[in-house]
């Protein structure tokens, strides 16, 4: 099912694949529902996988003026009410665990469980300086490629995978060149960079699997150990070996860790 | 379904609970069954689950002569086939999971998927001499207590788990002062020194998730990293905060990691 | 120099060597004055080393009753004072390194600099359980060799230093077999029991060097990081695939970090 | 003493401080003699130290054409020979570091010790790649200067020393702006392109420390892993909670484990 809830004045594409406790996907800030394509098959077996465009990304409507995390967390709920689920399960990477943790904070009790990989509580300093610098060359296709990529990838997958990264690099540089795209990326990092919710998340107490990855040069290891520390009811681990963008690096073990999170309900045991 | 399978004249107990591909759970040392009572709900929701004593554990036979690994590798297929089962998912942690290790070498036909928890590639002349160390006071119960199960435990689950290590204590030193326990103890410790795959691990294809503990002092996260790297196929998560007895100390991220594991086929994405 | 100093009616063994500002190097449980000999020349070239035997120690006098760590802070004073000394250098390991900090506490503006290296800010439950488990079977020498030892080491130098290693058992058994000996690690251990500086640490802030080994199975890492985040002037290196006694596994290593530390005393870099 | 060397007919500038056993201070790609002025009293104090700017760096010649490393280790024995100096340490940061390694391998016996920080066995595919993001910006100062400074800084360091931050920015857009120096950085980090001794690594025999940072997202520290494996009298120590550029993130700890290195001779300890 492909379809667009009504946010406002504005369009929220939306998937759904399958039967089963629904399940929300979350977008990291350049993909789009596409990116999730190959994964389709595997969340949706047991779940009713919902996929979800942001503002600002594939075939939801674009924003115009700046604007914060808020409105995606409107945007999931408008989903969520227009199918006419009362409750779901998220699992949300880099920006899509940001929003996704705002997602817990706004309406706790739509919210089931949540695996949140590669984000952390708030954006830094130093994360909102790469992000100036992103948008500093926007609309620069190459400069912005190199600006972003690169570095959201380990060392290690960026050698053994030199002919994906290559292809992904001639696709990514003409669209990042469009004014239109870019414009978009431009308003979503923005977005982020007033995310903190270092003060209320220790009100967060849904079962969280939180995923971090050992050479994450984006949101470093440490800022997932910091949201575990924070999170009542979470656990985390840690992927070696693997960047920012764990979904691409891992991605069978990425779906593993995301359905065994949710393949079961029992978080006390009595050993 | 409680039964024993007859292997030559021993009997191995072992256990069945739900339905689906079968998965088998292999013991640590010290643990039977029972040790998995917590873990039947989750893990038999979806699978066939098989528990099953090793030979000197639990309900199965005691031994006389020292043996090696190989006679638990032909206690599980004995199992196997006595359940009249082809192939079997198995997670085994610690001695459960060097013996499936070595099962998946023996018939790599019967075994579809592993999970292997705080285990390595061999015994390590220093975990040998800990293991001498076992066995040099056994039938002290106190002193084996002290010996062996400290260390076996993470600083952090000790402190926040005060009451439920002290009712261990109490149940164990007279447990481990029983000299027929304490015999079965000292051959299951000396079957495993004689334990090493590193010359034909590389042969083990079959989809792997290793589990390696941040603070493991007896086969520490060095060891995994390790068996990873020889596995073809083969994944490494890594739970920080947690000892050697990782289904004790995180039974349910534990219970996650196996079920994801075991959640789908599908190892290569078109990402 | 080899000399003994009055704490009240007790003596208390030190020696000195070389010239330069006074370096007390502090042992941990096991260890004596006799431990540091292959490090004499090296860290006597710049400093006047003074090496110590706390109580119950080499050839300091045996206590009888109970105490803990405070007496061999007094120990401490004791030797600086009868040496004339008004400021010294203290780098102390385990043990070593738990006095040091409290030396540094009880008279700060006689403590120039620290090296602490694998001690924590205090003794943790576990750690207590593993010194009852040491005192369980003082006297019999074989068993508190294996409670006692391999988990002091890494898997790696345990495997490297295979010789070594059974030099060392054949030469502490019949050591830990001495009723006398035992009584004083009896003693020793049980002052550890109550140490906790975690109240006071940061008020510690003398320029300390805090050493901490990847595989340090007494006072994990953890405890390590913990320390340097509360002393207010504190830096940490992590020594990989090393164990608890870094001093015997990597002593060159261990060298040059207290001989760093103590080398330069810019602590301000206007960079 | 600041003076020029003759390398065939370019000037290579270096400076000295103090007296003692010559120590080179090398420089990373975006630094120069300058960048160590803080260092200087510290490291000069006992040593002879000798601070040189690479052909392309600081008041050294600038390049036309493009090279590679070799002609940067050439200038370093032309500074040596033009002092005389037979035998010298070396200490030396990312591209100082890489250099230092090619010098001990082009002249071993005028290389007594080795500090290599936050350098690898060679330039990956994916460090290249960041290097083609660099160049590919060169002469635009802004892009330059978020292409290439904020990831060499770990967030912590960044959220805690944010006016230096600022006043780095401030500084260095005009600086990158300046298309001379743009044509320089290009220049030498072309030269760094094809940079690989994983093959001879091994013959490097001075005794080496090793150092590397926890959050380094230029030359991870699976890189100082790799490095230290193949280097047969290294030891590698690991800065926590500290990026590439550790000489700034952490100054007094850098200073003093290069002094603590080469404090001494011994290598060998009959522990």
């Amino acid at each position: 099912m492909r379809m667009f809830a009504a946010l406002a004045e504005r369009a929220v594409y939306y998937e759904t694949h399958g039967d089963g406790f629904p399940l929300l996907l979350l977008n990291g800030i350049m993909m789009s529902t596409k990116s999730w394509t190959p994964f389709i098959e595997v969340l949706s077996a047991r779940h009713r996988l919902i996929l979800i465009d942001f503002l600002d990304q594939g075939q939801s409507d674009k924003m115009e003026a700046p604007y914060d995390h808020g409105i995606q967390v409107d945007a999931i709920f408008a989903v969520l009410d227009d199918l006419g689920i009362e409750s779901a399960d998220i699992a949300g990477i880099s920006y899509g665990g940001q929003v996704a943790l705002q997602a817990a904070l706004r309406q706790p009790e739509r919210i089931r469980r949540l695996v949140i990989a590669n984000a952390g509580l708030s954006t830094s300093a130093w994360l909102a300086e790469i992000g100036h610098g992103w948008n500093n060359v926007a609309g620069d296709g190459r400069a912005y490629y190199y600006a972003s990529i690169p570095s959201i990838y380990s060392p290690g997958f960026y050698e053994s995978r030199k002919d994906w990264m290559e292809a992904r690099r001639a696709k990514l540089i003409p669209l990042f060149s469009d004014p239109v795209f870019a414009a978009q990326l431009v308003r979503l990092t923005d977005s982020s960079e007033s995310y903190d919710i270092s003060a209320e998340a220790d009100s967060i107490t849904q079962p969280t699997l939180i995923i971090g990855s050992e050479t994450d040069c984006l949101t470093p290891l440490m800022e997932q150990k910091k949201l575990q520390a924070k999170l009542p009811n979470s656990e985390l681990v840690i992927i070696p070996d693997c960047g920012h963008a764990s979904m691409y690096e891992k991605p069978a073990l990425f779906a593993s860790l995301v359905l065994g999170h949710l393949a079961h309900d029992q978080r006390e045991f009595a050993i």
